[in-house]
């Protein structure tokens, strides 16, 4: 409630905050987040500027844990609310991705294995065709060094991630999560739900194939992501009932 | 509400519609579809003719969200409706198999894989004998070439996969997902999830065996599929009761 | 509530019925049996015959369900329920097991592998070290040929069953299911919840250990089940609890 | 109600065994303990003592179920309730670890196959960092001889057992599941829950990587569970909610 420093702060639209936070249920309810994991969006009102929950579960983040950072990262409006240490990610990737208007960070667990091991993550089906793009691993020793803790803690291991991950929406980070962007906060969780989905059935595929399938091919993996982009909200729709407690 | 062009349309036995409705719920509460795939039915009351719901997840669909298509997949009574891009899967197998009654189109999670790997998928419990007919493996690059979306939009690619289908109970779409066919709402369902459920079994003990499995024989499975028809009821009471809350 | 010819039926205790529709439940609840399998217990006024439900899923059993029937199979008041087809995998193995108070057959999903491939299921831990008594695999084409529905649809197929089953808790049917016996309704449901758990883990260690893995000795698996007699009560309680949704 | 021999005790904070009949539902609730397994926690008020439910499934602990123990294991006022059979477990770790505040025994399931083969337990991600100090398998016919029923029953096993774990946070016990202990209730549980998790989640990488990954490294290992230690907090609210039925 109190004011600090940075009173200039303008509002974002209710609707977006509503958004984000049925974002953060849905990510938690879908399997993608456990008690870590966060999705951020851009601000609606102040360029630059990204929306982000305090540091906290998504699950049970409410509108009121919503805080405003600017493109530094820094919280406008603290009060007495602590951020998330990776907070970076997100600040950096916007950064340099004009683009893309949300984030997420997850250890979603069917991903995890792809980014210990020299497999690399390819699209199954058409669901996850945005992983046609090309899917890099973001290796924290090329620019932490050997002993850092895992977190992407500060700018210049945003900006890293950010360079690994360049003009593709989803990057591995090696032993500990991946990154995923979109034009949206419906196509970033559509696209982290099915970056989750496909690293579970393209592990079962590689096995009953012993290492040999077939991938959708560049061509197919464009056009079934440019044909998914009218179609998320039917999952979008499904997933925040669901999350929400809202149907059925 | 308001009448279309179509206003000659009878309108089908609530009990069917309802029975469809269920069969929709039923299937995302099984795990075969999630905020994609559909069911069909044909219209009771007008040969040729086919119930399907409008574009949305099958979890949510309730009677209002029933459409009729007639013989080509052209929606009568629309009322703002959109349909779903792939109701040509169903069209098309209403044309060729005079005796399938229903049509499940899904991405049933553990047959993804099946899909595209060279690994059939057999039988491996009496539940799943259907599949002893032969599972067909539609490649959409045959007829569609190497750059489609991967989805069966539109008359040809939907008779292209009826005829790869045949005179069988289920296809798998390389990619894609799979159909499966059926002489009832009902048994559509139970061959849907028992698909599902043999191939996370069969894949399973593939890697037990190394490779090597006893199979249902054909005569097994021809056997089994003939007693299963008077067990449907059976799965469907349960699946019915658990999707709607009814019971437990 | 009409009686039929055998009028001279002596109810069960209410308390014995209670049970076993307590363990149709936990079954269901567990992921033992699907909408099929099912769970009978020897009658306890009348030697020689047994309680089962009729023909329906599990998980939705209620008392006015159990019927009773002889040491053949046949119904005593069946008052227009219809039993299981494969009610003879019990009425057989109480004629042969004297000791044996109560059986489940059951579709348990991590165990059907097991049937269909050569690797033998083996106790992984303490808490299946019945299992270390062995576990014959029961092939129906040996005593019912090559064309078979799979189904134990009559008594000769029982007793070829209990046959295979010998003096042992637990046998495989290939490319069906498998049958568990025990000394009480909570020690068969015990049995058959951790028959189901060994099949996943032993599963998964033998793919991790490249077919190489440490099972329980004969002794150990002598010895654990001894004391695991005395625990039992522990899971029952849980898992009703949770059937029924008394507690939590 | 009624006292005992052992009326000298003093009765711990109710917060303390609030949060222990917390972290008993979170327990199940996180799949970690299914009707067996345990947790206790060193009294706060008197040295060498220490809390713990009586012999029971987890899942449904309340704080009338939690008894004390001397450091020898011996419970103070029983009062009619029976102590788990492996209570030595607790108290000879708690003799010669001082810094463990509380310890879990559990057979949570993923690890148990770790148990059985030569494969050893790694840190797969930042989150189950912990195990970077190497995981001993316990192998209970060293000291308890080729005929146990697996079970800690006595001191003389639980001292073996406290042996092998030696100064680290884990420890497998072969054929029969794992103990872990930590600095506080919700350390123990975080670690009990991301030692499942990590062994799910590298199982699946050594498959796909057919043996071959990256683990964290010594120092990786390190500074992540230096990180994690502030940030327990955040999986403890989302677990104790879900479990207690709090929020969502």
């Amino acid at each position: 409630m109190a004011t600090t420093a940075a009173a200039e702060a303008i509002p974002a639209a209710p609707a977006l905050i509503d958004e984000l936070v049925a974002a953060n249920r849905i990510l938690y309810d879908q399997g993608v987040v456990d008690g870590f994991g966060h999705i951020s969006v851009r601000h609606d009102k102040t360029e630059g500027h990204f929306l982000l929950a305090r540091s906290m579960a998504p699950g049970l983040v409410t509108s009121a844990d919503i805080m405003e950072f600017d493109a530094e990262g820094n919280p406008l409006d603290a009060a007495g609310r602590t951020p998330y240490l990776e907070r970076f990610i997100h600040s950096e990737i916007y950064k340099t991705r004009p683009e893309v208007q949300a984030v997420v960070h997850s250890h979603s667990p069917s991903v995890i294995p792809f980014g210990v091991v020299a497999t690399p993550l390819q699209p199954i089906y058409h669901m996850s065709s945005f992983l046609g793009a090309g899917v890099p691993v973001f290796e924290i020793r090329d620019s932490g060094g050997p002993a850092t803790d895992m977190l992407v803690r500060n700018p210049a291991l945003g900006a890293a991630l950010a360079r690994a991950l360049g003009d593709r929406p989803v990057a591995l980070l090696r032993g500990h999560g991946n990154v995923v962007v979109g034009g949206s906060i419906r196509e970033v969780v559509f696209r982290a739900v099915y970056t989750e989905v496909n690293a579970r059935l393209a592990a079962e595929a590689l096995r009953l194939g012993e290492g040999r399938m077939v991938f959708l091919n560049d061509q197919e993996a464009a056009a079934a992501t440019q044909t998914n982009r009218a179609q998320i909200g039917r999952a979008w729709d499904l997933w925040k009932a669901k999350a929400l407690g809202i149907a059925r």
